[in-house]
């Protein structure tokens, strides 16, 4: 006769209930001591739930589907261990995609994630189509929040982050500087996020009645390599600045700026975007504008798991500020 | 009526197995056009596999645990993006653990994922006990791939990367280079391989006579912030040159002997461990041991579902090369 639920908790003298919530991953409240007791005697006995048979049952699986376009660039692991950390917290698990911006593979991700029935989507990838997402999830009737990526008209939970103003802010603390000839790095996919923050960067520019050259605008992969590429272009413009709309960017302009003998931020000031933890490991440390990237993490998959627990309420959507760090990449011209 | 495979098929004009191979994501060897054409039929009758239905048959889930100590050093989310590439050619998908270096948390992933009927594991944490792995999987016949971990006499597939030879070779090409005071940065945890690299030091200074004074041996966490906390101590020490086990280790050094005025390699040679993308982006470029990381988990995934096809095979071991790449952060003394 297979063990049972009721087995382990004859053998720890505890109910039912306490044990099926500790297997279950959610039995935080309880004390170290009875989670302890509860996982030993399961252990011991070799219990093993019938995982899926309940699940045919409770339609839950506890398992939130992450899809992220590039899980090596430390933005997307910071905040996926904000995602995780909150997950875990609650008994829930992540099911990893990384989708590398193909399209192919989302969409046979985001299909695979519907057919294994996960709970929720976080989804941070901005090559889906909005199409897509609204017919798929819509159609299974699953919540989902979108992460740093193009959104309609979606009724879905939003995290957002005023890029606009992020690039603005960055900008202008280059003119206040008293740099005129600002270079600035794009993405050249279709990220609304890093998208935004060059709108940022062009609304300065023209409040201040500031020229913008053709050249001194580049659109790369948002990668070390990317900004490399890009900067070997801008440092042969007149530029005196250069805005990195990513810090990975702005990792790939130290190289090019090294490689030709310019020294930052003598020659050149160099603002970044992220705030990511190797920012202030540069040489110098890096200026750029901080986003809480871990917190974005922590907020989406609370955001969504709220949803999941209360589908009925309305959409919300989270604005999450930004703002300036000022290291040594910066200088008055 | 519900609709079911053969529904899809009909629709789409091919065989029921291969549109099961498409929808469970085996279908890489059919054409574009027909992966297309049964996915949207698929999506227009609104088709919805019951996979749990499917998995209590089969008892297989198409699902790998993995866990790791810290999706944010790139030294792991590089790794797993090897995993993730195989595993999704093959139709599996990633149950993704961040276990901090916690072990509670650890056994908690671990008695998770046996309880969801993962088909398999990665581990490359190394606080988990080797009673709990041995216990915990070999009770429930999982098959498992340790990596970066203490490995007793386990009789399972193991990719071994060979850490002494690596810490030897990069300690000997600082003493061809005329240093004798050379400092170490290693691990203060239980990670056997960052111990191996600090063996292979060891034995090199032995090797060629060399004096190792105690204040010259730094043990830390494996962080920039770990590298940085060591460094500022090696720098009011002796040396003139220091192996920083691994390279987010090494990145805090820069910052370190930034702050004080100290040149790499002008006044301090410096050589890293792992060749992270980020070593030829610092200034100067670091000199490093690269080890192939993306292929180390590419191999680790290729290695576990070869043993899970073939049970009954014999456990293997893979040597993993390593090698010297000589940038600019060293120098002659």
């Amino acid at each position: 006769m297979s063990i049972t639920i009721k087995d382990v908790a004859k053998k720890t003298g505890v109910s039912i209930t306490t044990v099926s919530q500790i297997l279950n991953g959610k039995g935080q409240r309880f004390s170290e001591k009875t989670r302890e007791k509860v996982w030993s005697a399961a252990e011991e006995l070799n219990y093993k739930a019938n995982y899926f048979a309940q699940n045919m049952v409770t339609k839950q699986t506890q398992t939130i589907g992450v899809i992220i376009p590039d899980i090596t660039n430390t933005f997307y692991s910071d905040m996926i261990k904000g995602i995780e950390d909150y997950l875990y917290e609650n008994g829930f698990m992540v099911l990893l995609c990384n989708s590398t911006d193909n399209e192919e593979r989302e969409n046979l991700y985001l299909n695979q994630l519907v057919h294994r029935s996960v709970d929720g989507f976080i989804i941070a990838s901005s090559t889906i189509s909005d199409e897509m997402i609204f017919d798929l999830l819509k159609k299974n009737d699953k919540p989902y929040i979108l992460l740093d990526r193009k959104r309609e008209e979606h009724e879905s939970d939003n995290i957002i982050v005023d890029d606009t103003e992020g690039g603005y802010v960055a900008t202008e603390h280059l003119i206040t500087l008293g740099h005129r000839n600002i270079g600035v790095i794009t993405s050249s996919s279709s990220d609304v996020n890093v998208h935004n923050r060059f709108v940022g960067y062009k609304k300065c520019m023209e409040d201040y009645g500031l020229l913008m050259k053709e050249e001194w605008i580049m659109r790369e992969t948002l990668s070390m390599s990317g900004g490399y590429e890009a900067a070997k272009k801008l440092l042969q413009a007149d530029v005196s600045a250069i805005f990195a709309t990513s810090d990975q960017l702005a990792i790939g302009v130290y190289r090019a700026a090294s490689e030709v003998g310019v020294c930052i931020p003598e020659q050149l000031s160099l603002i970044g975007y992220d705030d990511i933890e190797l920012a202030s490991y540069m040489s110098p440390p890096l200026t750029t504008i901080h986003q809480p990237i871990y917190e974005i993490g922590k907020l989406a998959a609370e955001t969504l798991i709220h949803r999941i627990m209360n589908p009925e309420e309305a959409a919300k959507n989270h604005l999450v500020k930004t703002r300036l760090v000022v290291r040594s990449s910066t200088k008055v011209l």
